[in-house]
Protein backbone atom coordinates (compact mmCIF):
# COMPACT_ATOMS: atom_id res chain seq x y z
CA UNK A 1 0.00 0.00 0.00
CA UNK A 2 2.84 2.29 0.70
CA UNK A 3 3.69 4.87 -2.56
CA UNK A 4 6.81 5.48 -3.98
CA UNK A 5 8.02 7.97 -1.17
CA UNK A 6 6.34 6.61 1.42
CA UNK A 7 7.67 3.05 2.32
CA UNK A 8 8.17 2.37 5.72
CA UNK A 9 8.39 -1.10 5.59
CA UNK A 10 8.02 -3.44 9.26
CA UNK A 11 11.41 -2.77 9.98
CA UNK A 12 11.96 0.80 9.23
CA UNK A 13 10.81 1.07 12.77
CA UNK A 14 13.30 -0.46 14.17
CA UNK A 15 16.33 0.89 12.92
CA UNK A 16 18.41 3.67 12.67
CA UNK A 17 18.93 5.62 9.94
CA UNK A 18 20.49 3.54 7.10
CA UNK A 19 24.32 4.88 5.15
CA UNK A 20 24.37 0.50 5.34
CA UNK A 21 23.65 0.28 1.18
CA UNK A 22 26.64 -0.95 -0.56
CA UNK A 23 25.05 0.90 -3.70
CA UNK A 24 22.03 3.58 -3.04
CA UNK A 25 19.93 3.96 -6.55
CA UNK A 26 18.97 7.39 -6.77
CA UNK A 27 15.37 8.12 -6.93
CA UNK A 28 14.90 11.21 -8.88
CA UNK A 29 12.24 13.47 -7.63
CA UNK A 30 11.93 11.81 -4.41
CA UNK A 31 10.65 14.05 -1.38
CA UNK A 32 13.10 14.85 1.02
CA UNK A 33 12.08 12.67 4.16
CA UNK A 34 13.58 11.76 7.30
CA UNK A 35 15.09 8.71 5.84
CA UNK A 36 15.61 9.36 1.66
CA UNK A 37 18.38 6.88 1.40
CA UNK A 38 17.03 3.97 3.55
CA UNK A 39 13.34 4.74 1.99
CA UNK A 40 15.25 4.54 -1.17
CA UNK A 41 17.19 1.35 -0.45
CA UNK A 42 13.58 -0.25 0.41
CA UNK A 43 12.12 0.91 -2.76
CA UNK A 44 14.21 -0.50 -4.98
CA UNK A 45 14.77 -3.84 -2.92
CA UNK A 46 10.84 -4.53 -3.42
CA UNK A 47 11.03 -3.10 -6.78
CA UNK A 48 13.87 -6.00 -7.40
CA UNK A 49 11.49 -8.84 -6.45
CA UNK A 50 8.60 -7.78 -7.63
CA UNK A 51 10.54 -7.86 -10.98
CA UNK A 52 12.28 -11.26 -10.00
CA UNK A 53 8.58 -12.89 -8.95
CA UNK A 54 7.25 -11.67 -12.51
CA UNK A 55 10.04 -12.64 -14.57
CA UNK A 56 9.92 -16.01 -13.11
CA UNK A 57 5.63 -16.34 -12.29
CA UNK A 58 6.71 -17.95 -8.91
CA UNK A 59 7.79 -17.01 -5.31
CA UNK A 60 9.83 -20.10 -5.45
CA UNK A 61 12.95 -19.95 -7.62
CA UNK A 62 13.17 -16.76 -5.64
CA UNK A 63 15.93 -16.22 -3.66
CA UNK A 64 17.36 -13.57 -1.45
CA UNK A 65 20.79 -13.59 -3.33
CA UNK A 66 19.07 -12.72 -6.43
CA UNK A 67 17.12 -9.95 -5.32
CA UNK A 68 20.40 -8.04 -3.45
CA UNK A 69 21.87 -8.50 -6.82
CA UNK A 70 19.12 -7.13 -8.74
CA UNK A 71 18.84 -4.52 -5.86
CA UNK A 72 22.37 -3.47 -6.14
CA UNK A 73 22.49 -3.60 -2.49
CA UNK A 74 24.26 -6.35 0.06
CA UNK A 75 22.37 -9.32 1.13
CA UNK A 76 22.86 -7.98 5.15
CA UNK A 77 20.41 -4.98 3.71
CA UNK A 78 17.79 -7.27 2.75
CA UNK A 79 17.89 -9.04 6.13
CA UNK A 80 18.30 -6.51 7.90
CA UNK A 81 14.70 -5.41 6.70
CA UNK A 82 13.17 -8.68 6.73
CA UNK A 83 13.95 -11.87 8.58
CA UNK A 84 13.33 -13.99 5.25
CA UNK A 85 12.25 -14.68 1.21
CA UNK A 86 8.51 -14.84 2.47
CA UNK A 87 8.33 -11.44 4.58
CA UNK A 88 10.22 -9.51 1.68
CA UNK A 89 7.23 -11.13 -0.56
CA UNK A 90 4.86 -9.90 1.67
CA UNK A 91 6.20 -6.23 1.93
CA UNK A 92 6.75 -6.11 -1.91
CA UNK A 93 2.91 -7.23 -2.69
CA UNK A 94 1.77 -4.47 -0.18
CA UNK A 95 4.04 -2.09 -1.70
CA UNK A 96 2.80 -3.12 -5.41
CA UNK A 97 -1.44 -2.82 -4.54
CA UNK A 98 -2.76 0.28 -5.26
CA UNK A 99 -4.37 2.45 -2.51
CA UNK A 100 -7.60 2.66 -1.37
CA UNK A 101 -9.47 5.73 -2.88
CA UNK A 102 -10.67 8.96 -1.10
CA UNK A 103 -14.17 7.84 -0.72
CA UNK A 104 -16.66 11.31 -0.65
CA UNK A 105 -19.17 9.42 1.20
CA UNK A 106 -21.99 11.31 -0.21
CA UNK A 107 -23.57 8.51 -1.83
CA UNK A 108 -22.88 4.60 -0.59
CA UNK A 109 -23.54 3.86 -4.94
CA UNK A 110 -20.73 6.60 -5.71
CA UNK A 111 -18.47 5.10 -3.45
CA UNK A 112 -18.46 1.47 -4.18
CA UNK A 113 -18.05 2.20 -7.99
CA UNK A 114 -14.82 4.07 -6.86
CA UNK A 115 -14.12 1.18 -4.41
CA UNK A 116 -14.83 -1.96 -6.64
CA UNK A 117 -13.39 0.22 -9.55
CA UNK A 118 -10.48 0.62 -7.92
CA UNK A 119 -10.24 -2.84 -6.71
CA UNK A 120 -10.47 -3.85 -10.73
CA UNK A 121 -7.56 -1.15 -11.82
CA UNK A 122 -5.28 -3.52 -9.05
CA UNK A 123 -6.61 -6.94 -10.33
CA UNK A 124 -6.11 -5.52 -14.10
CA UNK A 125 -2.51 -3.91 -13.03
CA UNK A 126 0.23 -6.42 -14.77
CA UNK A 127 1.92 -6.08 -11.29
CA UNK A 128 -0.03 -5.88 -8.90
CA UNK A 129 -2.66 -8.11 -10.79
CA UNK A 130 -0.23 -10.71 -11.34
CA UNK A 131 0.82 -11.41 -8.19
CA UNK A 132 -2.88 -12.49 -6.97
CA UNK A 133 -2.81 -15.68 -8.53
CA UNK A 134 0.98 -15.87 -7.13
CA UNK A 135 -0.11 -15.33 -3.72
CA UNK A 136 -3.34 -17.24 -3.83
CA UNK A 137 -0.87 -20.31 -4.86
CA UNK A 138 2.16 -19.75 -2.83
CA UNK A 139 1.51 -17.24 0.28
CA UNK A 140 -1.28 -19.52 0.92
CA UNK A 141 0.58 -22.18 1.62
CA UNK A 142 2.76 -21.00 4.20
CA UNK A 143 -0.42 -19.82 6.86
CA UNK A 144 1.10 -17.32 9.02
CA UNK A 145 1.97 -15.32 5.52
CA UNK A 146 -1.32 -15.70 4.53
CA UNK A 147 -3.05 -14.39 7.86
CA UNK A 148 -0.68 -11.66 7.48
CA UNK A 149 -1.29 -10.67 3.91
CA UNK A 150 -4.72 -11.21 4.93
CA UNK A 151 -5.20 -9.14 7.52
CA UNK A 152 -3.08 -6.33 6.02
CA UNK A 153 -3.92 -6.00 1.92
CA UNK A 154 -7.75 -8.16 2.26
CA UNK A 155 -8.86 -6.67 5.51
CA UNK A 156 -8.27 -3.11 4.38
CA UNK A 157 -10.08 -3.04 1.39
CA UNK A 158 -12.78 -5.33 2.82
CA UNK A 159 -13.00 -2.49 6.26
CA UNK A 160 -13.47 0.24 3.35
CA UNK A 161 -16.29 -1.80 1.80
CA UNK A 162 -18.25 -2.70 5.25
CA UNK A 163 -17.65 1.40 6.18
CA UNK A 164 -20.02 2.32 2.89
CA UNK A 165 -22.30 0.07 3.58
CA UNK A 166 -22.75 0.97 7.25
CA UNK A 167 -23.01 4.39 6.06
CA UNK A 168 -25.38 3.63 3.17
CA UNK A 169 -27.69 1.80 5.75
CA UNK A 170 -27.46 4.44 8.14
CA UNK A 171 -28.59 7.26 5.33
CA UNK A 172 -31.44 4.79 4.29
CA UNK A 173 -30.15 4.01 0.67
CA UNK A 174 -29.75 0.74 1.47
CA UNK A 175 -31.30 -2.26 2.87
CA UNK A 176 -31.14 -2.72 6.74
CA UNK A 177 -32.45 -6.38 6.44
CA UNK A 178 -28.74 -7.79 5.39
CA UNK A 179 -25.79 -8.71 7.29
CA UNK A 180 -23.24 -6.25 6.22
CA UNK A 181 -20.97 -9.15 5.90
CA UNK A 182 -22.98 -10.86 3.34
CA UNK A 183 -23.80 -7.99 1.80
CA UNK A 184 -20.38 -6.75 1.07
CA UNK A 185 -19.15 -9.87 -0.92
CA UNK A 186 -22.23 -9.87 -3.29
CA UNK A 187 -20.71 -6.41 -4.75
CA UNK A 188 -16.56 -7.50 -4.93
CA UNK A 189 -16.47 -11.52 -4.70
CA UNK A 190 -17.92 -11.31 -8.94
CA UNK A 191 -14.89 -9.23 -9.72
CA UNK A 192 -12.32 -11.51 -7.32
CA UNK A 193 -13.82 -14.62 -8.53
CA UNK A 194 -13.86 -13.35 -12.33
CA UNK A 195 -9.96 -12.86 -11.74
CA UNK A 196 -8.52 -15.46 -9.77
CA UNK A 197 -10.99 -19.04 -10.73
CA UNK A 198 -11.61 -17.74 -14.08
CA UNK A 199 -9.00 -15.55 -15.07
CA UNK A 200 -11.35 -13.57 -17.81
CA UNK A 201 -11.69 -9.86 -18.89
CA UNK A 202 -12.82 -7.44 -16.27
CA UNK A 203 -13.95 -4.91 -18.96
CA UNK A 204 -14.03 -1.09 -17.50
CA UNK A 205 -17.50 -0.68 -17.12
CA UNK A 206 -17.83 -3.80 -15.01
CA UNK A 207 -17.68 -2.28 -11.40
CA UNK A 208 -20.69 0.10 -12.25
CA UNK A 209 -22.50 -2.38 -13.68
CA UNK A 210 -22.19 -5.09 -10.80
CA UNK A 211 -22.89 -2.18 -8.40
CA UNK A 212 -26.17 -1.18 -10.35
CA UNK A 213 -27.16 -4.67 -10.25
CA UNK A 214 -26.67 -5.58 -6.70
CA UNK A 215 -28.11 -2.67 -5.57
CA UNK A 216 -31.32 -3.02 -8.25
CA UNK A 217 -31.84 -6.76 -8.45
CA UNK A 218 -31.55 -8.96 -11.23
CA UNK A 219 -35.29 -9.87 -11.10
CA UNK A 220 -37.32 -8.64 -13.70
CA UNK A 221 -40.30 -5.57 -12.31
CA UNK A 222 -43.56 -7.13 -12.10
CA UNK A 223 -45.60 -9.74 -11.18
CA UNK A 224 -42.46 -11.89 -9.97
CA UNK A 225 -40.96 -10.03 -8.08
CA UNK B 1 -18.86 -36.29 -10.19
CA UNK B 2 -18.92 -40.34 -10.18
CA UNK B 3 -21.10 -42.07 -7.36
CA UNK B 4 -19.60 -45.20 -6.20
CA UNK B 5 -20.59 -47.60 -8.21
CA UNK B 6 -20.16 -45.41 -11.20
CA UNK B 7 -16.59 -44.45 -11.51
CA UNK B 8 -15.59 -44.05 -15.18
CA UNK B 9 -12.43 -42.56 -15.74
CA UNK B 10 -10.80 -41.77 -18.08
CA UNK B 11 -9.14 -44.77 -18.59
CA UNK B 12 -11.71 -47.12 -18.41
CA UNK B 13 -12.36 -46.70 -22.11
CA UNK B 14 -9.49 -47.44 -23.04
CA UNK B 15 -8.48 -50.67 -21.46
CA UNK B 16 -10.52 -53.82 -21.34
CA UNK B 17 -12.08 -55.98 -18.25
CA UNK B 18 -9.56 -56.25 -15.43
CA UNK B 19 -8.18 -58.58 -13.69
CA UNK B 20 -5.43 -56.72 -13.47
CA UNK B 21 -5.08 -55.57 -9.35
CA UNK B 22 -2.86 -57.94 -6.96
CA UNK B 23 -5.89 -57.16 -4.44
CA UNK B 24 -8.94 -56.18 -5.10
CA UNK B 25 -10.83 -54.66 -2.28
CA UNK B 26 -14.82 -56.11 -2.01
CA UNK B 27 -16.94 -53.18 -2.34
CA UNK B 28 -20.19 -54.20 -0.19
CA UNK B 29 -23.42 -53.12 -1.96
CA UNK B 30 -22.05 -52.53 -4.97
CA UNK B 31 -24.20 -53.05 -8.07
CA UNK B 32 -23.32 -55.82 -10.40
CA UNK B 33 -21.87 -53.99 -13.46
CA UNK B 34 -20.19 -54.66 -16.67
CA UNK B 35 -16.83 -54.08 -14.91
CA UNK B 36 -17.49 -54.10 -11.41
CA UNK B 37 -14.46 -55.41 -10.48
CA UNK B 38 -12.51 -52.64 -12.05
CA UNK B 39 -14.70 -49.92 -11.19
CA UNK B 40 -14.24 -50.83 -7.96
CA UNK B 41 -10.28 -50.74 -8.07
CA UNK B 42 -10.85 -47.61 -9.11
CA UNK B 43 -12.93 -46.63 -6.56
CA UNK B 44 -9.87 -47.97 -4.19
CA UNK B 45 -7.55 -45.99 -5.97
CA UNK B 46 -9.24 -42.59 -5.72
CA UNK B 47 -10.14 -43.29 -2.01
CA UNK B 48 -6.83 -43.55 -1.12
CA UNK B 49 -5.61 -40.77 -3.24
CA UNK B 50 -7.68 -38.37 -1.18
CA UNK B 51 -7.06 -39.75 2.16
CA UNK B 52 -3.25 -39.15 1.38
CA UNK B 53 -4.23 -35.83 0.48
CA UNK B 54 -6.14 -34.85 3.39
CA UNK B 55 -3.91 -36.92 5.82
CA UNK B 56 -0.74 -34.57 3.74
CA UNK B 57 -2.77 -31.43 3.22
CA UNK B 58 -0.70 -30.96 0.17
CA UNK B 59 -0.49 -32.36 -2.90
CA UNK B 60 3.91 -32.39 -3.23
CA UNK B 61 4.01 -35.45 -0.96
CA UNK B 62 2.10 -37.67 -2.59
CA UNK B 63 3.26 -40.77 -4.46
CA UNK B 64 1.86 -43.17 -6.66
CA UNK B 65 3.85 -45.70 -4.60
CA UNK B 66 1.94 -44.71 -1.38
CA UNK B 67 -1.01 -44.54 -3.19
CA UNK B 68 -0.72 -47.81 -4.66
CA UNK B 69 -0.51 -49.27 -1.02
CA UNK B 70 -3.09 -47.75 0.43
CA UNK B 71 -5.46 -48.81 -2.09
CA UNK B 72 -3.59 -52.60 -1.68
CA UNK B 73 -3.22 -52.54 -5.68
CA UNK B 74 -0.03 -52.34 -7.90
CA UNK B 75 1.53 -49.39 -9.12
CA UNK B 76 1.26 -50.59 -12.61
CA UNK B 77 -2.48 -50.82 -11.96
CA UNK B 78 -2.63 -47.11 -11.27
CA UNK B 79 -0.50 -45.88 -14.22
CA UNK B 80 -2.38 -47.84 -16.76
CA UNK B 81 -5.37 -46.05 -15.64
CA UNK B 82 -3.68 -42.30 -14.67
CA UNK B 83 -0.65 -41.40 -16.78
CA UNK B 84 1.38 -39.66 -13.80
CA UNK B 85 0.14 -38.08 -10.30
CA UNK B 86 -1.16 -35.32 -11.58
CA UNK B 87 -4.09 -36.87 -13.53
CA UNK B 88 -4.79 -39.67 -10.80
CA UNK B 89 -5.25 -35.98 -8.31
CA UNK B 90 -7.72 -34.44 -10.94
CA UNK B 91 -9.50 -37.59 -11.13
CA UNK B 92 -9.61 -38.13 -7.77
CA UNK B 93 -10.79 -34.50 -7.14
CA UNK B 94 -13.61 -34.81 -9.25
CA UNK B 95 -14.55 -37.94 -7.80
CA UNK B 96 -15.17 -36.21 -4.80
CA UNK B 97 -17.52 -33.22 -5.84
CA UNK B 98 -20.86 -33.34 -5.01
CA UNK B 99 -23.23 -34.10 -8.13
CA UNK B 100 -25.02 -31.22 -9.74
CA UNK B 101 -28.41 -31.25 -8.07
CA UNK B 102 -31.55 -31.74 -10.38
CA UNK B 103 -32.95 -28.86 -11.32
CA UNK B 104 -36.63 -28.77 -11.79
CA UNK B 105 -36.77 -25.89 -13.88
CA UNK B 106 -39.89 -24.25 -12.53
CA UNK B 107 -38.46 -21.25 -10.72
CA UNK B 108 -35.48 -19.48 -11.66
CA UNK B 109 -35.15 -18.37 -7.86
CA UNK B 110 -35.86 -22.21 -6.58
CA UNK B 111 -33.16 -23.83 -8.62
CA UNK B 112 -30.73 -20.84 -8.04
CA UNK B 113 -31.09 -21.94 -4.57
CA UNK B 114 -30.93 -25.53 -4.66
CA UNK B 115 -27.86 -24.77 -7.46
CA UNK B 116 -25.82 -22.84 -4.48
CA UNK B 117 -27.23 -24.95 -2.05
CA UNK B 118 -25.51 -27.26 -3.24
CA UNK B 119 -22.58 -25.87 -4.20
CA UNK B 120 -22.20 -24.64 -0.45
CA UNK B 121 -22.82 -28.41 0.65
CA UNK B 122 -19.42 -29.14 -1.62
CA UNK B 123 -17.46 -26.29 0.12
CA UNK B 124 -18.45 -27.33 3.36
CA UNK B 125 -18.26 -31.05 2.97
CA UNK B 126 -14.36 -31.98 5.05
CA UNK B 127 -13.70 -34.15 1.71
CA UNK B 128 -14.90 -32.06 -1.30
CA UNK B 129 -14.16 -28.76 0.59
CA UNK B 130 -11.15 -29.57 1.93
CA UNK B 131 -9.74 -29.97 -1.39
CA UNK B 132 -10.94 -26.72 -3.12
CA UNK B 133 -7.73 -24.57 -1.41
CA UNK B 134 -5.49 -27.49 -2.53
CA UNK B 135 -6.41 -27.45 -5.75
CA UNK B 136 -6.14 -23.66 -5.53
CA UNK B 137 -2.48 -23.77 -4.16
CA UNK B 138 -1.31 -26.69 -5.69
CA UNK B 139 -2.96 -27.48 -9.15
CA UNK B 140 -2.94 -24.20 -10.09
CA UNK B 141 0.52 -24.02 -10.32
CA UNK B 142 0.07 -26.89 -13.16
CA UNK B 143 -1.91 -24.61 -16.26
CA UNK B 144 -2.61 -28.09 -18.17
CA UNK B 145 -4.15 -29.46 -15.21
CA UNK B 146 -5.77 -26.45 -13.83
CA UNK B 147 -7.16 -25.94 -17.42
CA UNK B 148 -8.76 -29.41 -17.17
CA UNK B 149 -10.04 -28.69 -13.77
CA UNK B 150 -11.47 -25.65 -14.48
CA UNK B 151 -13.12 -27.21 -17.75
CA UNK B 152 -14.53 -30.22 -16.26
CA UNK B 153 -15.40 -29.20 -12.85
CA UNK B 154 -16.04 -25.68 -12.58
CA UNK B 155 -17.32 -25.52 -16.27
CA UNK B 156 -20.12 -28.26 -15.72
CA UNK B 157 -21.35 -26.00 -12.51
CA UNK B 158 -21.34 -23.01 -14.63
CA UNK B 159 -23.24 -24.60 -17.13
CA UNK B 160 -25.75 -25.35 -15.02
CA UNK B 161 -25.56 -21.42 -13.88
CA UNK B 162 -25.99 -19.96 -16.91
CA UNK B 163 -28.94 -22.49 -18.21
CA UNK B 164 -30.98 -21.66 -14.81
CA UNK B 165 -30.67 -17.66 -15.84
CA UNK B 166 -31.42 -18.59 -19.41
CA UNK B 167 -34.61 -19.86 -18.50
CA UNK B 168 -35.25 -17.32 -16.26
CA UNK B 169 -34.54 -14.72 -19.02
CA UNK B 170 -37.10 -16.35 -21.24
CA UNK B 171 -39.67 -16.52 -18.63
CA UNK B 172 -39.34 -13.11 -17.69
CA UNK B 173 -38.52 -13.58 -14.20
CA UNK B 174 -35.26 -12.26 -14.30
CA UNK B 175 -33.90 -9.47 -16.37
CA UNK B 176 -32.71 -9.36 -19.76
CA UNK B 177 -30.74 -6.23 -19.88
CA UNK B 178 -27.71 -7.65 -18.22
CA UNK B 179 -25.07 -10.48 -19.89
CA UNK B 180 -25.30 -14.03 -18.64
CA UNK B 181 -22.06 -14.38 -17.92
CA UNK B 182 -22.11 -10.89 -15.19
CA UNK B 183 -25.13 -12.33 -13.87
CA UNK B 184 -23.83 -15.95 -12.84
CA UNK B 185 -21.11 -14.20 -10.80
CA UNK B 186 -23.29 -12.30 -8.84
CA UNK B 187 -24.84 -15.27 -7.85
CA UNK B 188 -21.50 -18.10 -7.08
CA UNK B 189 -18.87 -15.48 -5.93
CA UNK B 190 -20.11 -14.53 -2.86
CA UNK B 191 -19.90 -18.28 -1.52
CA UNK B 192 -16.77 -19.44 -3.63
CA UNK B 193 -15.02 -16.25 -1.98
CA UNK B 194 -16.17 -16.64 1.65
CA UNK B 195 -14.21 -20.18 1.65
CA UNK B 196 -11.52 -19.28 -0.81
CA UNK B 197 -10.44 -16.33 0.02
CA UNK B 198 -11.74 -15.69 3.63
CA UNK B 199 -12.31 -19.40 4.77
CA UNK B 200 -15.41 -18.05 6.78
CA UNK B 201 -18.21 -20.05 7.89
CA UNK B 202 -20.82 -20.48 5.15
CA UNK B 203 -24.15 -20.56 7.34
CA UNK B 204 -26.95 -23.10 6.44
CA UNK B 205 -29.21 -20.19 4.71
CA UNK B 206 -26.60 -18.42 3.27
CA UNK B 207 -27.69 -19.83 -0.42
CA UNK B 208 -31.11 -18.67 0.13
CA UNK B 209 -29.87 -15.36 1.22
CA UNK B 210 -27.77 -14.64 -1.52
CA UNK B 211 -30.22 -15.19 -4.04
CA UNK B 212 -32.89 -13.28 -2.61
CA UNK B 213 -30.53 -10.31 -1.93
CA UNK B 214 -29.30 -10.27 -5.46
CA UNK B 215 -32.46 -10.96 -7.25
CA UNK B 216 -34.37 -8.19 -4.95
CA UNK B 217 -31.17 -6.01 -4.80
CA UNK B 218 -29.59 -4.22 -1.95
CA UNK B 219 -30.89 -0.92 -2.08
CA UNK B 220 -34.13 0.04 -0.16
CA UNK B 221 -36.89 0.70 -1.30
CA UNK B 222 -37.85 4.35 -1.89
CA UNK B 223 -36.69 7.89 -3.41
CA UNK B 224 -33.02 6.30 -4.39
CA UNK B 225 -34.08 3.44 -6.04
Amino acid sequence: MSSATDTDGPAESAETAAPDAPCTPAVPGARPRGRPRSAAVERAILDATLRLIADEGSVGALSIEAVAQAAGVGKATIYRRWPNKEALVIAAVEAAEHPIPELPGKSARDDLVLLLTALRTNLVDQRAGGLVSIVLTEVKRHPELWRRYHDVVIERRREAMREILRRGVASGELRDDLPIEVMKDLFSAPLLVRKMVHDTELPEGLPEQIVDAVLRGVAAPGPHS
